[in-house]
């Protein structure tokens, strides 16, 4: 690849829209390829990544860059030819506005469903009965952020422009006007106690793997304005333990869930948490990738690239995120 | 009622918790009655009134001050006494910054369920289907309030910094950063034109009887970004034809629709409305009169009057709110 070429790009993302991210990446004449040539493919230079299959980047000696089609890294990172020939290959996740908002608007859509006693009305409705229920007010109401990154942040915001008390977590210790701020594995039970909903929107990494369970929930506040605490997970489904969730509501210590993000995905069809009254399912819809506004930044990443300047987003190989 | 005296207030609010009423409107020593004495009770300066029987008032020839105990006045307005013996008396309607929160909570709740297809994923998940919709964001959907009042502009306050696009439509024009205002009957068409998700927030006066009709929903947008124009009504259920609003959602004219108000309350259990796929139901729960909250700003304007001064928030008798 020399100074006045661009470098050529493996677009490998199952389930989503191939042909509409090839004609956003290609624009301003780079190739684009959805498979590398039979065995090694020397020809590659970035690879575009969503859910690939494991081995795939080991046909790729002279891969320089990758880029992450989702918020996530996860898929990535789980890679072991990431570790082992590529271990200094870096690794982009551009992070859009458009992205962004529409995690806020789902976060903000569960929160209120939650607080505002959704699961309550419908069940009402379904017995043709006509009743109130206490209202608490957002103030006394607290939500607790696990995950303080871009979408966390972001979600605390319009979140305290409702007027709800705000708690977060996270790896390292942050300063949020609002927001009552923890961090690390000594500061996670007094944020759990505080928290009457809980949004967690962390990555998934060896540390965060499998943390949402029997034991985590139990510490959620029990005697908040809501008659329970509730859990909302937009991050990734392997952050949770999904029989642990079930037991946690059975008990009385959950009132009620949102998943977007399931351990495996799609969810099974016969997982009990289809059917369960105080869970609600959506198929990890909370913010889609789209190509039309993640595509220019990652153009405009191997530009610079190309340029010789730095790359911006970049994975920190050590944190796993 | 000397200067000195302390007014005696009659308090009848069906369907809302009288003790709670009567200890905060008792508060410094004002004497609160539930029923007046037998006939004619003269001794009754002040009411405090919701959903009380008509002929009531012709029994308390010397009441200077009527009280609305929830934000509408429809209930008051109707009644042929305040027309007749008592068409001098001041109505006055408080203003309750926790209610207008409760009402902002309420329609964005509504709101972010149409946008982000609340019913599709409800229904997907009764079928254990695992499927995305497309998902546009708020800045290709256009929310039209009706009404731009106390709770109208807060709404819509809270709604464009969701990013959401806003019409608005009143009786006077307006001038509301980042809304679309129009006004009076020949505004009407072109607000409905683009309005993607209507929220009705106007009180209930001769003038808007009825007028939510199917003339009025075959002008919603069509073409928009949702797939179908979504109706919220948390104003008054008589502005709203019943039998419209489900011939409109039968032709496909109308998408969805939050009820929180309906023409006779409570709903009658053999209403059609209960069990339609496509119509949410709370039993005029939006935003429900906290006494803790609008007892205090009664009692300040009782005093305020008991010291010559002039009232706050009157309704204006032509105008009918
Ligand atoms: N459902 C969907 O549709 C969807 C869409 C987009 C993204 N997501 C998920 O959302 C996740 C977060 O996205 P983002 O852009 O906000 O990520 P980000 O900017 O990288 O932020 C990650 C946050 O998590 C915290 N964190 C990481 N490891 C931690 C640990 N071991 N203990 C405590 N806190 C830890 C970080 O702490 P520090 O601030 O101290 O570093 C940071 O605050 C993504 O990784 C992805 O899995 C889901
Ligand atoms: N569901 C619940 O729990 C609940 C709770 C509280 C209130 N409410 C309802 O909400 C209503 C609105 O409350 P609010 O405090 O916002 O009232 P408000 O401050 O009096 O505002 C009323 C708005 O409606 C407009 N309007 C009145 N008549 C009109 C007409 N003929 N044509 C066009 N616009 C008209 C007014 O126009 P102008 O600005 O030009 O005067 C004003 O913008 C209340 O009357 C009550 O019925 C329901």
């Amino acid at each position: 690849m020399s100074a006045n070429t661009k470098g050529r790009l493996l677009l490998t993302a199952q389930g989503m829209n191939s042909d509409h991210w090839t004609r956003v990446l290609a624009s301003g004449g780079r190739d684009v390829v959805l498979e590398p040539a039979a065995g090694e493919d020397p020809s590659i230079d970035y690879a575009v990544l969503w859910r690939y299959p494991h081995g795939l980047l080991k046909r790729l000696p002279n891969l320089k860059l990758i880029f992450s089609a989702g918020a996530g890294v996860d898929h990535i990172m789980s890679d072991p030819d990431i570790h082992g020939m590529h271990a200094n290959v870096p690794i982009v996740r551009v992070v859009a506005p458009n992205l962004t908002q529409h995690m806020v608007e789902y976060v903000l859509w569960r929160v209120m469903d939650h607080h505002r006693q959704g699961a309550f009305y419908r069940h009402q409705q379904a017995q043709r009965t006509w009743n109130d229920t206490p209202q608490p007010t957002t103030d006394r109401v607290t939500v607790g952020i696990m995950g303080l990154g871009e979408l966390g942040r972001s979600v605390a915001a319009k979140l305290g422009a409702l007027g709800f008390n705000l708690a977060g977590w996270s790896r390292t210790q942050h300063e949020l006007p609002g927001v009552d701020c923890h961090a690390g594995p000594e500061g996670l039970t007094p944020f759990l106690q505080k928290t009457d909903i809980l949004v967690v929107l962390l990555p998934l990494t060896q540390e965060t793997e499998g943390m949402i369970d029997y034991d985590l929930l139990t510490n959620l506040r029990q005697d908040g304005p809501l008659g329970g605490p509730c859990l909302v997970n937009a991050g990734r489904g392997r952050l949770q333990k999904e029989a642990d969730i079930l037991r946690a509501l059975d008990d009385g210590l959950l009132k009620e869930v949102s998943l977007d993000v399931f351990e495996r995905e799609p969810l099974a069809e016969e997982s009990p948490i289809w059917q369960h009254p105080r869970i609600f399912v959506t198929p990890h819809a909370a913010a889609s990738s789209d190509p039309d506004h993640l595509g220019p930044l990652m153009v405009a990443q191997m530009e610079a690239f190309e340029r010789g300047e730095p790359l911006k987003h970049l994975v920190d190989r050590a944190r796993g995120y």
